[in-house]
């Protein structure tokens, strides 16, 4: 179906032009924003499943909302895509997740429809909340607050905290639970049976999917899959039936469940819905990636897959030249394995990010050992916590930016206790198309404040397993690691594990004109600099610090003499960072030289490929060659 | 009842001797034990009531439990007096809070018998979990786990994250609901009914309580009071409410309510439940402040009182010679009020510190535009970003350690959002006896580095109050003001409010030797310090800086031209607050001055006066002496 046949989307660039469609056109109007956005996110990918799961339930939403003035609040907010269409961002939308493109979140600054910026999990309910009790303060008795809010998101603590605090207001709100991962049996009994027979079979189908896809992935069958498909069933299960109870508890009023694809039904029920006050929930089903087949058989791959064919739903292959080096999340998954192995205290641990954050590879190799705890970052570290007082030694795979909402836990529940737990912090530094919610740039000077806690970010895929290798060592206590998204460039990554002693970095060449310090692996965008300034005639030093805390004193001494110019460098926030750290040493040992700080300046740095964002914050290899001739020039100058 | 008179508590100093007294004389260890707590409490001020309320928990635990092999974590743990007298610390009891003694909390560091270092609320299932995880993977199959936690300490989401993944594990462990504000009703019927009938009345004592304090404190009758009462009930009723829903939803095995005070039954229960594996919760009912007549009937007063007659009650006041500067909480709570009467977009909000941070008076004035939203720091500020989306202007007053818990929420709901929230963060610095859990410390460092945020620290109560006022000025976006505990200098600082333009500090005095900027109340031992320097014929300047950021480049300038010798001040941590700060701008401008940074090293402080912990790390009036003097001494050297 061509952009031409979409008669009725043609028509539809905001809502008040959607109001204008009969009822009965609905359907259509359905079915071609539908197609709209699977013509779209086929040619420039971004998250798929969720958008068109929620199709139905956002053309209903705007089309009985009086958005803007109704605040609708939505979850995360991957799964938008219909709604940005629907308001004002339609001719924009090619330019989704792009860099100076639209957000793939709604985004506060973008548009007087997205009510609040989201992208993390779990913020719905206080947001809007807040804004419901906002309309009532102000007497708008009119005015309508909705927040949607998946069943994966209701297990973050910050979720039942808005619940709980919703109920002690009268406050004009409703949230939607979008129900997402399977259809409505309609011939089923009362509402608990009924609720308890949908989430036990959404379970099982979820989990059917993962296990299909892991064995796919490893392309041969492992004895333990049967017993991680049992428990994996059975803690989801656990958790959705706590849910169903907990409607019952929250002293809203609950009406539902309702067939999330039934637009008409959809209208019908949110209309009659506006006409009750105070706080309410309506139970909504859906089926994520509806409307496109591979999208609803294999959920979670279907989430955000790359390009691929809109007729056939072929995944479109980037052409691989040779073998490709791994993505670092793989090297920590396989190396996490492989030390799990000889180590038997080693336990992995990760906040609903197993595909992501690799730890799936030991949840196939040793489901007891590893633990998929849900959307609950605090969680996850105060119970790694728990494990290390007791002798175990926890990975904790969380990404930076999810990491924020376990600070309290990192001080208080492991750098406090003194015990051995492992931070492998994901997604370390600009993360790309996700954007200003998700780049995981405050990382480092978040980490740094706190006592007792060693922090690392290596240069490359080898340096990552020896980190991984070193941090699970006797005595090591609260031991942090971060690491970017994406892959490195070492295609020979598997070496022999070896210790890299904590608070010792690398001099990776001498050089007489001026001194580069990095950390992490943005290092690799200085040796480009370097190699291309010294075809220039300059002599560069460069030294990896690997870790922040604590810093390489020896090294620094060593910089110190002998270089009166020194650049710092780190995918990070400038302010605290490395850049920091290194000026720290320099006033504590009176030492006086020049120091341009590289990293993230203090602002909001928003989607774009990472190289994009590097270009735009300086710090790509273009960016550090014109700083290293800046600083040469003023020197001699 | 004298020292002597404990006959029986005198032979046990470890659970192993508690373990050879006969049953019979349990409730004869109960009164000597609480009477113990009574006469040190009296005498050495700390925790009161909550520790009272345990007592026959405390004993029945250890006399049941095989500690330190079994692990017993306290939520919280100022209810853990008992444990402490019966794990070895009884003869140190004496010095319980003090600098140098033993920790107001259970501590890894400091006792074997305590599995868990805690302070925050909230951590102990999350943290237990953990441990019997550990415990099952070791095949330690007869190793008990035990958690105890309070009904207060339910409501926050890292509670609930905790049972939720509870459920999924088959680990043993056991979770003591400690429900502490009300005595069994034995006569009512079945479960559900009981415990709706508990918390309603239990709910009701609360409230009454808090309204009568209120109502003795402002010695007058105010309208919106009975108001004030139906909205405080009403929310803490639905809470509870859902809790006792949420027993049925946990899919652990619910025992009780059983009656807390009878060490006896709680001995049986307690042996019966050892023989029952897997995840079980018991609910037990306490009543805050047991023994102790006026404890028992104003809880709230009660939870921490200072020294007191024993025998009577009575509570001993400290001298006043005439009239005393306020509290700096006061001074917020108070000025809240005024800003609030002449704007009315301003809203109070707290997580569970109405006493605390002085917001009570907020909720009495204008009950309806305050908000305490229960133990969940992380909605407290969502929910702010909410109401800010919607052009209100939220007073969001969090102590400053218990802001690290909504980290992420300041960062993506409020910062990023570009909304006027107004952060009055509380016991920001040393906090004292509390120790290292709860110093405010961090603070500095892991705000600065968030983007679109303003931080102020006010040196007075008077800039206190005007930086409230500048705050909720249009415009002003996130803004955070953070103050130290306890109360400043200034008898008359009701004066009018005045703006004080963000990003200007203020020279406080000149001088030719040396610079000392400071941030925040700490300035006045600055000044104190500046005094007797310059009766020894020495001349120092004085910077207040007011706003760490945006830092005053234009003083700043001031200060780099002019100074060599400069000394940053802050009551917080010095890896990346202001010194740090400072460091940067001199770097970035390319001045070339000594500096020397006082602030709280990189390690944890534990407890002790405020005034003993700031000559601890080197920053009271002496220790600012003697850094001057080095300073000065080492530039003529």
């Amino acid at each position: 179906m061509g952009q031409s046949d979409k008669k009725l989307l043609d028509q539809i660039n905001y809502p008040e032009d959607l109001k204008k469609i009969s009822e009965d056109d609905l359907i259509q109007v359905c079915s071609e924003l539908r197609q709209e956005i699977i013509e779209q996110v086929s040619n420039n990918p971004g998250h798929f499943g969720a958008s068109l799961g929620v199709i139905e339930l956002t053309v209903a939403l705007h089309y009985v909302l009086n958005t803007p003035y109704d605040n609708l609040i939505w979850d995360v907010g991957h799964q938008a895509y219909g709604h940005k269409i629907l308001t004002g961002r339609k001719d924009a939308f090619h330019t989704n997740r792009q860099y100076k493109g639209i957000s793939g979140f709604p985004n506060r600054q973008e548009s007087e429809y997205d009510a609040f910026t989201v992208g993390h999990s779990s913020t719905s309910i206080s947001a809007a909340l807040g804004m419901a009790v906002a309309a009532q303060l102000k007497g708008e008795t009119d005015r309508k607050t909705v927040a949607v809010i998946g069943d994966g998101s209701m297990t973050a603590g910050l979720a039942f905290e808005g619940l709980n605090n919703a109920a002690c207001n009268n406050a004009d709100l409703l949230v939607i639970l979008n129900d997402n991962n399977m259809a409505i049996d309609p011939n089923t009994g009362g509402l608990n049976d009924y609720l308890l027979d949908i989430t036990t079979s959404q379970t099982y189908n979820k989990v059917k999917n993962d296990v299909w896809r892991i064995l796919g992935k490893f392309n041969r069958i492992n004895p333990n899959t049967q017993k991680l498909f049992q428990k994996v069933e059975n803690g989801i299960k656990t958790i959705l039936l706590k849910q169903s109870n907990l409607f019952e508890a929250l002293n809203f009023r609950y009406f539902g469940p309702v067939d999330g694809h039934d637009v008409n039904h959809m209208v019908k029920v949110l209309n009659d819905l506006q006409k009750i006050p105070g706080p309410k929930i309506l139970h909504c089903i859906t089926k994520k990636g509806k409307g496109f087949k591979q999208a609803e058989i294999d959920q979670t791959y279907w989430h955000a897959p790359g390009k691929f064919d809109k007729e056939t739903g072929e995944i479109i292959q980037s052409k691989n030249n040779g073998p490709q080096p791994p993505k670092f999340q793989d090297v920590f998954g396989e190396s996490l394995v492989e030390l799990a192995k000889s180590n038997d205290k080693i336990v992995g641990i990760t906040p609903a990010m197993p595909t992501g954050s690799s730890m799936n590879m030991l949840m196939e190799a040793m489901p007891e050992r590893a633990f998929d705890v849900g959307i609950a970052e605090q969680h996850a570290v105060t119970f790694s916590g728990g494990l290390a007082a007791q002798g175990k030694i926890p990975f904790c795979a969380i990404y930076s930016s999810f990491m924020q909402r376990a600070y309290d836990q990192v001080i208080h529940d492991v750098a406090l206790q003194g015990v051995n737990v492992v931070f492998c912090l994901d997604r370390g530094g600009l993360v790309g198309a996700d954007g200003a919610t998700h780049h995981g740039v405050y990382d480092l000077a978040f980490m740094r404040c706190i006592p007792n806690l060693t922090i690392a970010a290596p240069l490359n895929e080898i340096e990552l397993r020896n980190l991984m290798f070193t941090a699970q060592q006797e005595n090591m206590g609260a031991f942090s690691i971060r690491y970017p998204r994406g892959k490195g460039r070492n295609i020979d990554w598997k070496k022999d594990f070896e210790i890299l002693p904590p608070g010792k970095g690398q001099k990776l060449k001498d050089g007489e004109d001026l001194a580069i310090l990095s950390i992490g692996a943005i290092g690799t965008e200085a040796m480009d600099a370097i190699e291309e300034l010294e075809k220039e005639g300059m002599s560069i030093a460069h030294y990896d610090m690997r870790y922040l805390k604590p810093i390489d004193e020896d090294l620094l001494h060593e910089v110190f003499a002998k270089h009166k110019q020194i650049i710092t460098l780190e995918d990070g926030c400038i302010v605290g960072g490395l850049g920091s750290a290194v000026l720290e040493f320099m006033s504590d040992h009176g030492y006086q030289s020049s120091i341009k700080r590289l990293g993230v300046p203090d602002k909001w740095v928003e989607q774009g490929t990472q190289q994009e964002l590097y270009k735009e914050c300086g710090y790509d290899k273009n960016g550090i060659i014109a700083t290293v001739q800046q600083v040469l020039a003023k020197q001699s100058s």
